[in-house]
């Protein structure tokens, strides 16, 4: 058999392209201010600019990139523009994206130890890193009875943590029999989500959430929690989950952790801690108080992917007894039989995730911690806390504006005292300006601006600039 | 305020450290192989060669891509390699690299239409050319009732499709009040593990999973299913989901699609076909038989990470209805609310999947389309039957090896005729040798060799070389 054609790149057009494609980047980077940082894009504007047709023979490379510059950067929203305060940040770094691009490049599916042992060593290997890095409890070292793992988000890590607590509360019969619709999770009104999508899709039921009361910081009520717990218990459900959240999505609010803890400990129930954007924070040590409590933790999660420069996707999700975890999601066919695994000596992460196939995500991070270090990485956070907190204190020194919320870390709540038609008015009229980007909530029912400070390259003036554009266009509701 | 200073790579520090990455990349497939396909490392070797503390101060980027060739590349085993003939191909190519470099340096979140419009319409425009590339029925279209959209896996997608058919089956009951132990869903005995998983993560128990009898060729029997639904029914249980594959992980066996269509149709049960690596072949009129009565199919998925040039992840999910779909996944926090959604224009993809984050991933798939153009996508897929054709050729004249499967296409399942254990022996020393590498199954609970022609490079040389290898070490048995 004669060998073929080939109408693969070949590794010098691979090098010539990745030139290209390297120095697009660093151009958009270097322009990214200049581009509305909102997509301006009407629905349907960018499908309608393709052609309806595949194309049936291959086209040049250059044509192609040309269209991504043509056709797609009008619908982009910049994430990476460091005038987007919207949301939670999705920040990146060259670290994070050139370690990407050697994951891309390598190819390699983690899904057992076998099918790559560098892909779950780095893993487990930056993964305890970080628990020293942010001080967490020892039980999450993978030396101890726990570990970390990489998820793809916070949603899927919190999934992960409530099967594991379904399952620890029916001795495993659950994931034989299936749900009852007995069992009882908590969270607080205030949580992600995401909370109450993985309840739906864990079997359990919407009606058996319990989105507990928050205070007056929309903080969960623990007193309240306790209760609900008990009248559950006496109405013969089967409390198995607790979700607290350390920096809420809407707010920033922090849970808390040792009474909530305390509770499930006594309670034995399984406690989950979602700090998505605010784990990061603890890499200083004047912020680990947010994370107080934290040892009565059976799960926990953070999203280097939200504010440590690592490039979507990348949530760092631990278990205080793998055994629970593995068991709950493990399931072994005979083509996947190998004797590492029989040996018992190597991690297979399958087992930890949802999915079966896995990316060596672990590169990306292992690049950013090495690239900034602890203390560089430390410097960037501080700097958006200062940053967050100079505009707080901007807003409370303005009459028209008032502070919506506590500002413990980089999100500020904040509104204009003129109500929500004038705060929705601001809004869209800061958006489509393409100066900057923010979103908002509602907080006492009021509608609630959101500027969260987290993105990479968000300096002083940027954060300055956002504060006079908001001042000028208040200027206009008189 | 003074500006502050920055620890963050400029676009100049990208534009060079991103070059020597795209090189090193170049370098690596350019001697790919050169180096044992499976890694010869032992457990705990990697992490071992890792110091144990994190970084205070930042590294040149230089000593961190230094020690990837050095203390990471050990530990890879080469997915990439045109050797590589394990589980099923993860494959790659350029282009789609590229694309994903693209997609991490714009690091946009797609989770919502307004989060960056580029995201969700090229995503929708490309899955609607998928259904036209590979003939898929109409329903499938965004312009129809269902439409496409790309998970990370398959199991992701059957669990989508599960819960969806959970729900339909409930009324939308479940995701309220919980499961109750009465939903069976079925596949077949060969079918991915991923199902088992998936019906244990929704709350349905794996007792409620049927494990259908196969027959000769390892493909469902529909008469078995239809008698087992009787039962089920007559037991008071309610039948709600079936999973049918078209190519199985195990030996690429093809469910009876038309059988089981007509079944779940009449008794009104979800049916998702799986089609995970097979579904690229339908890119060729010449193999569409394969997917004959998709057009029963409530929902249907393939992975362009397996067989089509696109690095994970990237599985299409189809659904036929996608209110169904939609209904089960959305929830709808005032934190993401904005106009886009309220109008009803856009499509949200995050209510289409099971985290909320999502990343750009349709962008390496339109590199990869418009690179090779369909007649490039098909010439290349060609092939690869072809070469695994050739091969299933030369077992079948070889007296002292024997074919253990039907091979419709890519993946030949054989083993040496002198048992068990000469098919391990045989297989641990080929795997050893770094020279290719093959995986194992049980079919009528023999021993098996696997070897699936689909990596990206892989051109007649190397198949030729695997089989002279066999044979080599076949001689050694004697």
């Amino acid at each position: 058999m004669p060998d073929e054609k080939s109408l693969h790149m070949t590794p010098e057009e691979f090098r010539r392209h990745g030139h290209t494609v390297v120095d697009w980047i660093a151009d958009y980077y270097a322009r990214i201010e200049s581009l509305p940082v909102l997509s301006q894009a009407k629905p349907g504007q960018i499908r309608g600019s393709l052609p309806p047709e595949p194309p049936e023979s291959g086209e040049s490379f250059d044509t192609i990139l040309h269209d991504v510059e043509k056709l797609i950067l009008p619908g982009i929203t910049h994430w990476q523009s460091p005038n987007f305060f919207a949301f939670f940040p999705g920040n990146a770094s060259g670290p994070a994206i050139l370690g990407d691009l050697l994951s891309s490049g390598l190819g390699v599916q983690g899904m057992l130890w076998v099918t790559s042992p560098a892909c779950t060593e780095l893993e487990t290997h930056v993964l305890d890193w970080l628990v020293k890095m942010l001080d967490l409890p020892q039980q999450f070292l993978s030396s101890s009875t726990g570990g970390g793992v990489i998820q793809d988000t916070a949603s899927s890590a919190s999934l992960c943590a409530l099967l594991a607590a379904r399952e620890r509360a029916t001795n495993f019969v659950s994931n034989q029999r299936g749900c009852d619709g007995k069992l009882v999770a908590y969270t607080s009104a205030q949580a992600h989500s995401s909370i109450e999508k993985d309840v739906q899709i864990a079997g359990l039921g919407r009606e058996n959430l319990r989105m507990i009361a928050v205070d007056k910081n929309f903080a969960m009520r623990s007193d309240v929690l306790a209760r609900q717990i008990d009248q559950d218990r006496e109405a013969g459900l089967v409390p198995c989950f607790v979700c607290a959240t350390v920096g809420t999505t809407s707010s920033n609010a922090i849970d808390p952790v040792p009474e909530i803890g305390r509770i499930c400990r006594e309670q034995k129930l399984w406690l989950h801690v979602d700090a998505a954007m605010s784990g990061t924070a603890r890499l200083c040590p004047e912020f680990r108080h947010i994370h107080q409590g934290l040892e009565y933790a059976d799960s926990y999660c953070f999203n280097p992917h939200k504010w440590m420069f690592t490039n979507f996707d990348c949530d760092c999700f631990y278990v205080a007894d793998r055994k629970a975890l593995i068991q709950t999601l493990s399931v072994l066919p005979e083509y996947l039989r190998n004797q590492a695994t029989e040996s018992g000596a190597v991690i297979d992460y399958r087992d930890w995730q949802i999915p079966l196939g896995r990316r060596f995500r672990s590169l990306k991070l292992w690049f950013v911690i090495r690239h900034y270090g602890v203390e560089g990485l430390r410097y960037h956070v501080r700097r958006h806390v200062e940053l967050a907190q100079q505009f707080a204190d901007w807003v409370r020194k303005d009459d028209r504006f008032e502070l919506a919320a506590r500002v413990p870390l980089n999100l500020v709540c904040f509104r204009h005292k003129g109500g929500d038609e004038v705060n929705q008015r601001l809004m869209e009229r800061l958006n489509a300006s393409g100066d900057l980007y923010l979103t908002h909530t509602r907080l006492d029912d009021r509608l609630t601006l959101r500027l969260c400070v987290g993105q990479t390259n968000t300096m002083a003036r940027h954060v300055e600039r956002a504060w006079k554009r908001i001042r000028e266009e208040a200027e206009q509701e008189k």
